[in-house]
């Protein structure tokens, strides 16, 4: 496996020692393995934030990653933890749900493994730190190229988080742009309005650049999604909005 | 090419959606391309910061290394997207003005090509994120071998970005030493001051240690410029300046 | 060495100028050497908190790598450079006490060399970044199968950081979980208290999800040390406490 390549999202925090450890351990196991990091900034234990970035990330690479994710306030219960492929892709994620928005966006039957094969875990796992005890050996394992069927068997149920209502602001990016769960195929072919709470916008850009320094346009994103956004400026403070919060077309 | 090297420089904040979907399109194509994160901190937005920060980095790279760089608020307008040579080192950049200052650094003469040649794109291009739709998938075919010229023609003309006057503070550190844009080399050898607004400064030192903790110093900084440091301290918030305030030798 | 890895563990802030100039340092040297960022975010000049990192992530590494630590508030002044290998794991470090609590931890006979050979260093050396200067290059070097005795002497003294005074808080996570240095094996068998200041603390549980949402408890954290914690919140905050404050057990 020369390109073997593990992906890391957690909600650790970029710079974490838990973050460090998990690498050490996946080195240890498989010392010319690929780690790259996704992300350590999804908020903590926010399940639903890394479900969208999951959804929009994912899809974008070739099936040689296997894709990591520890955000998981069940760590140490009985919650499972689960080795999914889905549409080609492979993930080792808890069984929190934070893959339900990509099975969505892929349309894809998944086939689910529960990981309960521990002979491939550290020798003490903690009730704490399951990423560096067991998501990190099992991934190395995987990456050297033990089957997954060794893991342990299939499963037909796992955890399901249900999508956000229609209109629901699903990301706030770094530039306070607003995407929302509209997608640009239901937008209406004639002028409309947008509302967010008492402010309505109803200008319509293709590009940021478009819209003069400060003016609060509406454009589609580029995951073809209807946006909300300030050129040059901070559509999210300028709304004091934030995710979960619902826009409505006119 | 088998130490193909893409680094990364972004606006889009560490841990970003746009980061991860961009190193996705990456490997898609490359599988076994490298890929290094320099930096995604760059202030949104910020031409030049960005230049600041490659001006001062990119060359100690060695020529192997392809150089992505998504600083781009004119995403999905008329702007080029521009493939870069100069001093021996290789950028994919918006044409901004953001490698205007590694040009001045470095003395060389570039050589640059507007990047037109769309079949090398995904096959959908959003208009608000260029550095996964053209950027990614360029830099991933150049690192397999393919020639810039088949990117599109050479120009002659690009956008460039005028220095700060000459005092100005050009980057604030993470300890809040102030770099400014003062040659070394111009600073007197008989004893001078230095005066940050009504703050006058006198103690020049080699090193932060050498100053006692707390003390406002003057030091020649290790890009061979006029540094302001506080030993153990925040020279920033101490005298509350920003990036583009100057500084004046007496 | 087709598996040469150099980690980086810095206080110079993700996405630093500082950070992305070592990288490029190390790759000009050795193109094929694989760099992976530890931590970039160690508070600034913060021997300490270096010190709890890489006792807490270098055991898991394996032998291959060499880690490159530059949280160095004395560059620039006398203070040695060491390369050290403590317990199988390979360090280049300030002399400043940073890898005390790893000696500690490991119970290993270090062997350390100061760093003196001056031909394997960048031409010119700043007096403000070793880092670039001194530490990427020699660590390039090594990662090539440079011997270590050609970076210079053994010594037999190094500075060394006393540890914090038992019940101190050493580390808080991006949770606000609150790691103190007693060890899990000091606990008693029969119900315990934990003051933290005014506030007393009783329940233990095993795993963060067993406390109620906001519950204030006491569990067994994954380096095995008392920790103090809020499911679903951050203990930190709702406690006031910093690291270096002392928790008592009665």
């Amino acid at each position: 496996m020369p390109d073997a390549l593990l992906t890391l999202t957690t909600d650790f925090g970029t710079g974490s020692p838990y973050v460090a450890a998990m690498k050490g351990v996946m080195l240890g196991i498989h010392p010319a393995v690929h780690i790259l990091d996704l992300s350590h900034e999804v908020p903590p234990q926010d399940c639903r934030w890394a479900g969208y970035f999951l959804a929009n990330v994912i899809p974008y690479f070739p099936p040689t990653a296997l894709h990591v994710v520890v955000v998981d306030p069940g760590v140490g219960t009985a919650r499972a933890i689960l080795y999914v492929e889905v549409a080609g892709h492979r993930l080792l994620v808890p069984d929190n749900g934070c893959w339900s928005e990509l099975a969505r966006a892929t349309s894809a039957n998944p086939v689910v493994r529960r990981v309960t094969e521990s002979r491939l875990w550290r020798p003490t796992v903690s009730a704490t730190f399951h990423g560096r005890d067991i998501f990190a050996p099992v991934a190395a394992h995987l990456s050297i190229g033990l089957s997954p069927a060794e893991l342990g068997s299939t499963v037909s149920k796992w955890v399901v988080l249900t999508p956000l209502p229609l209109g629901a602001i699903e990301f706030i990016d770094r530039f306070g742009n607003l995407l929302t769960n509209i997608p640009a195929t239901a937008l209406p072919a004639q002028p409309f309005r947008v509302a967010v709470g008492e402010v309505e916008i109803t200008r319509r850009v293709r590009s940021y650049a478009e819209a003069e320094p400060g003016e609060l346009v509406v454009l589609v994103s580029s995951n073809e999604r209807l946006e909300i956004a300030v050129n040059q400026g901070n559509a999210a403070a300028r709304l004091g909005v934030r995710v979960g919060d619902v826009v409505r077309l006119k």
